[in-house]
């Protein structure tokens, strides 16, 4: 039977790239039978109907999908009554602990120059976004206070996530025969914290996703899981410099709920686009595609926005539902289209349409 | 009489650099006459005397000097019980509410492809620099959580100074004739934060900002003092995608503390190195010039740390203390070695020694 896909555009160009991301996956050989429900979420349905996630979408998703895509939601900047943040709230319902943000440049583009292979692989639940904010008065003005959580639980979650993608990552390199330069072609976890300042939360965190490795490494019986994995660590600040420097020395990055959004979009301008950089929200058996992008209300509605990001997303999608090979064929005709040229939206500093982008990568692939 | 200035060169290339900025400052063609006072503080001396700032350290700055100069510090990891970070306390200690970073490319070097010419004034006292962290046990393991704090008087004040910091560069680029491209040339306040996610705490520090600016645009009586600058505002990770992309749209960022300190350092990925850019802590009578970098305890010892990031900050501290011109004497000695190439150090991909630096650096500046 048909797998079914809740599908939540939400606002701006979410509209937009993400029915690009629905032909694309009706479209490509050899992908699964798909059935896609349109699903109500964002800041416009909040303006509409005072609630930006119903609980009819939540009921839905998880009642009747199999997986779920998420555009991009437009975000008040002052404090609106009653309004929260609909993508925040779904990473929690449904438990999608873990944020995977692959940023890989293309061979052959003009932006290959600095390479750059790594997958930012988020901490969802937790640190400053679990959103618990208090604000008193006091004779020298508003002091206002947020609690940031790092839990061991969610800590080592997430590490034992990231050595996972490290070893998928390794073994998708010897399958494909895919090379990179630097170091990024040895399986290896960085571990992103601040703990010089953040001794205790940044340290668990820290701690914890160490001791993923470490009990692997003495885990009984020849060497363990994880013994072709290294690991190293870096401080988030420096981790942004070096990034910038020297992106091609990191494989998989792990980092808090915060600092990971704050360094997949800085790894995003190493790839030429916040267009053509994906993720996919992963819990251990429900996934949602959503490209990192924001909702762009500057270029909405005018045929301007990069498919590519959504689609990878899908992609992706495919990928941790357990379809490698469709997902494969997704990748590759991005890439084909990044590499020729041709078919770019204004980001990437073309002239072509939403709609040319995503005709030319259907073209790509034999759809 | 001579001005007392604090040293405290602190841990690792600290202690090399530091003496630089000293040899230039009393050096300096019309500078005024100094007397340094050498002052213990870092992790080093945390480890032999069990405190990383003694009181008599604090003391000294206190009611002794007229200003200081801090190296770098070098941080444990993991949770040392009693140990502190010296930096992060002088700060509070001396109430310097303002960590001022100009990133700043030297046009003519190969750096200055993308034009940064920018100013990133950091909230410096509060955030969750406040290190109020717990830790429980849980039956599900640690849960450790940590408060921000952000509060309308300090992002008042952080906010009056950004603004006022705009004036002096605008008044500084009519003066010396220099122009920026882009978006820089006008005075311009780029209000960074998250209060998408983060309503209440970053709310009050974006609100509180922008009635810096908006209060003074009601003043009466004809325009207001900050009616030739604009402010606009980024959230924390577009921010650090657009200061990769289109770096020369920024005049000057404000940002609280941890915000502050990421994108400072990604802004020195811009121009070559992370050892050419300064900072000084301001408060409102007292500052303290600081290199942004670290400790490097990988290169400490081997005349290989660049000397110019604390050179840099010498003259800073030089500026806010009421002495413009020596400044400008030293910034431009600066910009001359950079410029010729001659006497780089390695982590600007050149072969000279701390001391040979240091050296061209006196010889431009014609001591
Ligand atoms: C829209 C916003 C709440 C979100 C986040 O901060 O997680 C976005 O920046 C992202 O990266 O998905
Ligand atoms: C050493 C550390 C405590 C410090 C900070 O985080 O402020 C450093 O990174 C800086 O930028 O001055």
């Amino acid at each position: 039977s048909a797998i079914r896909l809740g599908m939540m555009p939400a606002d701006g160009i979410g509209r937009e790239v993400l029915p690009c991301a629905q032909r694309v996956l009706q479209n490509t050989p050899g992908a699964p039978k798909f059935e896609f429900l349109q699903l109500a979420a964002g800041f416009e349905h909040f303006q509409k109907t005072g609630s930006a996630l119903p609980d009819e979408t939540i009921r839905a998703l998880k009642e009747e999908c199999d997986g779920a895509m998420f555009g991009s939601v437009s975000s008040p900047s002052h404090k609106v009554e009653g309004y929260s943040s609909p993508i925040v709230r779904l990473r929690k319902e449904l438990d999608l602990y873990a944020n995977i943000r692959p940023v890989i440049g293309v061979r052959g583009t003009k932006d290959d120059e600095k390479w750059v292979d790594t997958v930012i692989v988020r901490e969802n639940t937790e640190c400053l976004y679990v959103k618990s904010e208090t604000s008193e008065s006091t004779p020298e003005g508003q002091v206002a206070r947020a609690i940031r959580q790092i839990s061991e639980k969610a800590s080592t979650r997430i590490g034992r996530k990231a050595f996972e993608v490290a070893l998928a990552r390794q073994s998708m390199r010897e399958k494909t025969g895919a090379t990179t330069s630097g170091n990024a072609a040895t399986a290896k976890v960085t571990v992103c914290h601040k703990s010089n300042v953040l001794s205790v939360t940044d340290g668990l965190f820290r701690t914890s996703v160490r001791a993923v490795y470490e009990k692997d490494a003495r885990s009984a019986g020849g060497p363990g899981r994880y013994a072709n994995v290294t690991m190293d660590e870096q401080l988030v600040d420096s981790m942004v410099y070096r990034l910038f420097r020297e992106p091609h020395v990191f494989d998989v990055v792990v980092a808090p709920n915060l600092y990971g959004d704050i360094i997949s979009d800085g790894a995003a301008a190493l790839v030429g686009s916040l267009g053509v950089v994906a993720s996919v929200n992963a819990g251990d058996t429900f996934f949602m595609g959503e490209p990192v992008h924001g909702s762009a209300p500057d270029i909405a509605g005018q045929n301007k926005a990069n498919p590519i990001a959504s689609i990878r997303s899908a992609a992706l999608l495919l990928e941790y539902m357990g379809y490698p090979e469709p997902a494969l064929k997704i990748y590759k005709a991005v890439d084909d289209v990044l590499r020729e040229g041709k078919y770019l939206t204004p980001d990437l500093h073309g002239s072509a349409t939403t709609t040319q982008c995503e005709e030319a990568i259907l073209k790509a692939l034999g759809a």
